[in-house]
């Protein structure tokens, strides 16, 4: 495991631009359960994401499947 | 976890391929969920697949169980 | 794995703070079992949580699915 | 994860006896699913399985439970 | 993988205070199983648990989720 | 993960002993499923299990819970 953002990965920069566009996403997690949110900030272990209820998580990325945008409906 | 991607390697080249050919792909996750699209690129963490839904995914290796081709038909 | 805690890392830091907080969280297992309780601290293992019903728990990273703050009701 | 094919390995070795005999194995993934078919291939992330329904799986390791040949009835 | 137990950590000397001290334990496992005994030794890889059923069982910590001492009744 | 059996850890030995005593083993998977036999070898990636129905399994350890002796009848 890095201890730097290895920002000149692709996955890394298409999170950072979701971070920047504070695009709502859907976090689907390896046990099935999915989060709704705001991605705040990304390390190279988790994910912070700002869900829909106001609270705050903290996901390890060891957890995630996929992360997707929502469109705009 | 190799911060480059390791295109000597078989796998990689395999889906490189399957990148530049557009192929449509179905992609099994350890969940069991499938999903099926077109691998828009991989990096050394995700593949990001563009899913016959025209939704972007971003998915982690790690939650990957195995990618096939979906034939013609 | 690192043998010494990423105390520059931002997800090392908010575990950081909910333990100097002694903030009540919800920690979610990739199990799908959820824990309450104290978060008294972490290493690059595990978490040692004090869970509501005072026992204390060395928890795995790897079964880690997310934490967050249980809010004040 | 070793970028080269770690050929004095006794498991690699195995796996590529498996390919060089064209054996029909069963390939049980830790989703539960189970594969049939024969290896192509491997290198360090993946098995390249042809599988009885003629198509080409590229199976990640890390979902792989455990490998065996199927006997001739 | 460390090839050296980091007995520096924290979660490696609560471990071993639990060998030390004969403690009585429920071992939590990501499968959901759950067994109780008293740990013999760890190493990197495993911990040696002798089990209420007097057998010795070698459980790899990849499939811990968590542990905890049963408290005396 | 090491490319040479490291044969001075306890979990490595123990194995070595079963696999020298022709032990009859339970093996544990992640998946839930059991499988009984004597391990033939190990390296670092496998186990190579003789199952009863004696079929040659490869194993791979991340897919292992736990391993214990079978007792004598």
């Amino acid at each position: 495991m890095a201890s730097e953002l290895e920002t000149g990965l692709p996955s890394v920069r298409h999170l950072q631009m979701l971070v920047r566009d504070k695009a709502h996403v859907r976090v689907m997690l390896t046990t099935g359960e999915e989060l709704q949110g705001k991605i705040r900030w990304q390390d190279p272990h988790c994910l912070c994401l700002l869900a829909d209820d106001q609270r705050t998580r903290l996901v390890w990325f060891h957890s995630l499947a996929y992360v997707e945008i929502i469109p705009l409906s």
